[in-house]
């Protein structure tokens, strides 16, 4: 079986690896895709380098095969068809304790704190695993991580039939986001600059802007009688984004903190007094979450097929990295991991 | 009768007033106590001149006697003691639609878009009183309006017995909301850099500390095993207070806004993403807490003469005015009205 490794210094390097097997309490997986997440694109370009090991192995959106079984793991079988919530918590601190396991104070993230599921086998603790349905495609399987991470922001922005939404940022997490929120009865507007995503949003049913082009307050609040909006999700990590998303809402609206802002912006915090909106920030996915991603990738109701950009071989993972680095027409890229 | 009207430029004169007769649906009080609320410092600063309608009458925190009934006004009669909540509603926005009219789109506050109590006498609609217990006396029932503040900020913090709480800024609404906040159980730490308002704080009960002299942040760590704290009150409208506000809380923490900031902080929107924070913007309050404000009032169980510093004759005002903006050792000042 072959692995990706990276390096550092933008290098990725391809090897033979070896089968690791499952200790007591997991399982081993033929990874048959992986998806490439925007962490791992940061990985790739340095901005990880303290917290990786290199050969640090990525990856974590991924679909596969129980291949073996270790002791003491009841439920599963060699053949399942999994995906895994990659995230170890270590169940003692305040998050633990407080049923909040999935951002615990210690967190380990599998494919970033451990090595990954770019590599043609994967052991992971086996209460990672959810189950899939015998007819959903192990391709499609693969956005199964990034679906629940729009589940959770859904869920934890409580959005309701009629309501309307805005989603700022159509990148792959900001599309998923706002074809969940319009899954669940919302009116939903994307906002993003980039005419590619607008364009692909609007090819895949959605109602999408350029905020460049258009005055996005003067949008919703014509839509909305004057009202502004019930829940905006913040995708982008933009001072932009920060900036207009407190204008969009409604009396005790809702913003949802979805995106990783690598700098404090100015935030509007008269407005949040005055309006008395509330913001709620919205990291991972709780069991519940990949449950409800499965659940909507089988039944077939969103265009998860659109969200993928290219499938591409192991091999080809670190020119992967360089056009996603520098293509802005590209949306999800999965990595064919096994033969 | 007499009234104080601020004429710009931090003038106050006193002349005679003409009691206005109350239309239908208006009663008109005899005003006891009015006290000076931070707004009520901003106009005569200079701060709201665009908004106020010179000479002003200003003020609106608080308690009289029924003197005159208007016409279609049933459940008053004269010789009731009340207090006024200052709001005017317009009763068709999307806010009052949505059951928000106390931050209806189109808010009147009696006593800023409208003349307030700084006078003998004070018309004002009758769906704004609140009815007082006989043995509350009324200069202390002047601080309901103020209280009736924190006893939203507290509700709207969902604060529950056992918590952790953190009140940034202990001046006149700080001290409240951490009085309320602890007599709704929780324990609470006030945060000020004013000495004065620290040993007040310190005299009244509460757990005060100056963060300029001690690391909040660790001693908040220390007192929640790591943890962090539940919920941390914004009641500075300070950069320094934004900063901070974060690092205080426990995963899916609140912070409630109740200050009003004139400039948008960096806040650090990483952090509500790490640990799943939640931020709720807090403003003037709704019936219900004008009502818990009264019932704790009259119960007597939170030091409310306390926070008075002074009560002085209305002719004095333009001087009490020149002393709160110069003395940080005052807190509430009650300008007396009546004969």
């Amino acid at each position: 079986m072959q692995a990706a490794y990276y390096e550092g210094n933008r290098t990725i390097t391809t090897g033979a690896s070896v089968p690791q097997t499952p200790g007591p309490g997991e399982v081993r997986i033929n990874v048959a895709y992986c998806g490439i997440c925007g962490t791992d694109l940061h990985i790739y370009l340095g901005h990880m380098d303290k917290r990786v090991k290199m050969p640090q192995i990525m990856g974590h959106e991924m679909s596969g095969v129980i291949a073996e079984i270790g002791a003491d793991v009841t439920g599963w079988q060699v053949g399942d068809r999994v995906v895994v919530r990659p995230l170890a918590p270590c169940g003692h601190c305040p998050a633990c304790e407080a049923g909040h396991s999935h951002i615990c104070y210690n967190l380990k993230f599998l494919g970033i704190d451990t090595p990954g599921a770019l590599q043609g086998s994967w052991t992971v603790p086996a209460y990672t695993l959810h189950a899939l349905p015998d007819d959903l495609p192990l391709d499609k399987a693969a956005l199964i991580e990034p679906l629940a991470v729009a589940c959770h922001d859904v869920r934890l922005g409580d959005v309701q039939p009629g309501e309307h939404v805005v989603v700022i940022g159509g990148g792959p997490i900001g599309t998923l986001v706002a074809l969940v929120a319009q899954q669940a009865g919302a009116n939903v507007i994307v906002s993003e600059v980039n005419a590619f995503r607008v364009n692909l949003a609007r090819e895949i049913g959605l109602d999408a802007v350029n905020p460049q082009e258009i005055d996005l307050v003067a949008l919703v609040n014509e839509r909305t009688g004057g009202a502004g909006a019930d829940v905006v999700f913040e995708v982008s990590g933009s001072a932009a984004g920060a900036a207009v998303m407190t204008d969009l809402l409604r009396t005790r609206g809702r913003i949802v903190i979805v995106a990783i802002f690598s700098q404090a912006p100015p935030v509007d915090l008269h407005r949040f007094f005055w309006r008395e909106l509330q913001l709620r920030g919205a990291r991972v996915y709780e069991p519940e979450d990949f449950e409800k991603a499965i659940d909507l990738a089988a039944r077939d109701v969103l265009p998860l097929e659109r969200i993928v950009s290219a499938k591409e071989p192991l091999a080809n993972l670190g020119a992967v990295f360089e056009q996603i680095a520098a293509d802005p027409k590209l949306m999800k890229v999965l990595i064919k991991t096994g033969k």
